[in-house]
């Protein structure tokens, strides 16, 4: 008999690792479980429909119910997994019924942080996830004119830039003193908040959320810096692994709520694993354990997990996360550990910065772009970086991530060689500025 | 007495070279010879300048005669030196002259090589360098129709690409089968032809120069493909170290024909550096030498030689080349070795390749993106790669030449993370994607 490999959740980790399960196995029956109409599209762009950059959710499907029929993958609609039965190695299912697993994937995902305050069963309150409500709430935006966002999270800022682009009135509500500050240098955020006021954002950083308002519909929220109407409030709290079903069956869960993996994306327990924003990883660099990373890790700890499901063996690498995004008219990106939190970790560092050019300074397009590297005080090997510009993030947070890897020191980055040509690239590339910062500080 | 230093030439290498010699020695005295009335602009930028993309030559400018004066830098303008006496320490210079000096820098830059055809010495055939010279050349583009551009080597193709883009009926002549044959393998020009044909450049590949044609002026360049009518022939041969002073002085030559330097810069004489187009350099992959890299090459060997010569101990590190351009409505690019030359040198190698995309596919402005990726076949470490594409070039190929440098292998690649964000990258990083290419191949 084939081998039955179950995964429940039809994420990007769910299907990524239903995919390489198939492929690391040709004869496995593989199942995926999701209480969502859809599998196959891309949550990630989900605001930038809703900022009228993109004109169509139907572009953000990447594949067909058929796709999924021909690659072997038996995918279960709008069928949600109630419990998990370690011992009789079987998942029961919201109609009653019961499927039996050889090999079970985790990969339930997240759920944003309740916010806690009065009025949290008010309509007009989104979630941003799932991709048919995204359509009705476009619907809803069409309608509105002023709109809260809650929290200067990545998604926070992802949604006060498309609604400002869609030319909203757009408040922002955050605890802290400056934007992604999880996340972020406020030197690195200061740009990006000045280009989101440019744009028309409302700020009310340093404030407090303490109520929704409103007569079965929201009309405005309370907080320490007065109330806000509001048509509609976009809640972008923090995502919390969704571990219910793992953590009632018993599996270990570590100390941040996400499921515990080896790097097998095995968990506690054996022939079961877990995939995504349902898991926790330790971060290479700091130790301390991480979730709810990005859609590509959540891809490739599926994969990694889809393939051991299918009897493979497939190890998934330490992280360093490199990250990036668009914020208001700039981008923000680093790897690993910023100031900030080095700082809070108690990490010691030492730091090179400079501000430098994306192209010739006289060809058209060139942006500015500050680098921020922390280097380990005793090896002066690469732990950290933190950019702000408006081009060529992407590429150099990716960079700097595998330079952290491969353990790269001061002197190396310092003297990289790289490409000059005046329409991509300038004499000096500005990461080698900021080694270069940091060699001088440690000279002098 | 303070040490004098005398630099020779004043391009990226001599002006670096200056500037790096004053900070490391605030006491001496540093003069620079050019025969030319300017230094401290950017002759990268003169394509672009014809192209139309940028307004004036004068945005070329970095710094102002008076800059260099403020520095300490004594800039001796339209002065040629005409020999170096390595016994008495001292330059000849054209005004009958001799300059002591203690520590001397040889910048020399290149010559471009004869085409080594009939009527070399008429009117109207452009060798593109010197800024003064371009100003004049655009008024006498502004008469041209059609232009004739020999060799699709990097300039050749910046050329044709500008020229093209100003409107001008533009052809190009070159030997070999397909463009810029000597860095890039056919597949990654395959596009960028299309491209250059799209844009109305008549290609004549295969295609050998035979003589220029005219009487006075040049009005046709004769080839193996029938004659061409030109206004203007730009000639965009390679560029040849231009070591005639130093090889006169007894400097050793390298079989390149550029000046051999150990990794502090120096050359065969003690005291004397060299930097820039006139030095050769071991590839650190193929350690075939190679010379006349890039401009920014060029600065950074400046640099080194500079800092040496002001009594500091600095070395300059092996290369590994990354390298990009824009080319048509394209971009291209890699670091080390392509297929090409890995095969014309023997290198043995296993290859992976992907087309991916450089960003979101739904994401407007998303472009697809080639990569090619070269492992050494003992020990899968990374030893070149080729790119084709129309963003996020430059930075991987600064990217790819680190992970040669930092000896990652195809597993390291594999398994990079990559930061996905619908505006500015993909779900799967196309240089990942690969080396699981490659992955697979050593699998399957």
């Amino acid at each position: 008999m084939s081998t039955r490999i179950v995964v429940i959740g039809g994420g990007a980790a769910g299907i990524g690792a239903a995919g390489a399960a198939r492929a690391a196995d040709r004869d496995a029956t593989v199942r995926v479980f999701t209480e969502y109409e859809d599998v196959g599209y891309s949550p990630c762009g989900i605001p930038y429909v809703h900022g009228r950059e993109i004109d169509s959710f139907d572009r953000l499907f990447l594949a067909t119910k058929e796709q999924y029929d021909e690659a072997g993958i038996d995918i279960r609609y709008q069928t949600r997994v109630t419990g998990i039965d370690l011992d009789n190695h079987r998942v029961s299912v919201d109609d009653g019924s019961t499927e039996p697993f050889d090999r079970l994937v985790i990969a339930t995902g997240f759920n944003y942080e309740q916010p806690g305050v009065p009025g949290g069963d008010l309509e007009g309150l989104y979630y941003v996830k799932n991709i048919r409500q995204a359509m009705e709430w476009d619907r809803i935006l069409d309608q509105a004119k002023s709109v809260v966002v809650v929290d200067a999270t990545p998604l926070g800022m992802e949604m006060i830039t498309a609604l400002a682009h869609r030319g909203l009135d757009v408040h922002l509500v955050d605890p802290n003193p400056w934007l992604l500050a999880d996340v972020a240098d406020p030197d690195i955020m200061q740009p990006v908040e000045e280009s989101l006021t440019e744009m028309g954002v409302k700020m009310h950083l340093r404030t407090e959320l303490q109520a929704f308002l409103g007569d079965g519909k929201v009309r405005a929220v309370q907080t320490s810096d007065g109330e806000i109407p509001a048509d509609v409030v976009v809640v972008c709290t923090h995502k919390k692994p969704n571990t219910a079903l793992a953590a009632d069956a018993g599996l270990k869960i570590g100390s941040t709520g996400g499921i515990i993996c080896n790097s097998h994306m095995e968990t506690s327990a054996k022939a079961v694993y877990a995939a995504g924003d349902s898991v926790e990883l330790p971060h290479e660099v700091t130790g301390v354990p991480i979730v709810a990373i990005t859609g590509s890790h959540a891809y490739s700890q599926g994969k990694v997990a889809g393939t051991n499901a299918g009897g493979g063996n497939r190890q998934y690498q330490p992280v360093y996360v490199p990250w990036g995004m668009v914020a208001g008219a700039k981008m923000i990106g680093g790897a690993s550990v910023g100031e900030t939190l080095a700082s809070a970790l108690g990490l010691p560092y030492v730091m090179g910065v400079a501000e430098g050019i994306s192209r010739a300074r006289y060809y058209p397009g060139v942006e500015k772009l500050k680098v921020k590297l922390l280097f380990d005080p005793k090896d002066h090997t690469l732990i950290g970086a933190q950019m702000v510009g408006a081009e060529g993030i992407k590429e150099r947070a990716d960079f700097l991530g595998m330079m952290i890897k491969k353990k790269a020191t001061v002197q190396d980055i310092a003297s990289m060689e790289n490409v000059y040509s005046p329409p991509i690239g300038a004499l000096a590339e500005p990461i080698a500025s900021a080694a270069n910062d940091c060699l001088a500080r440690l000279e002098g």
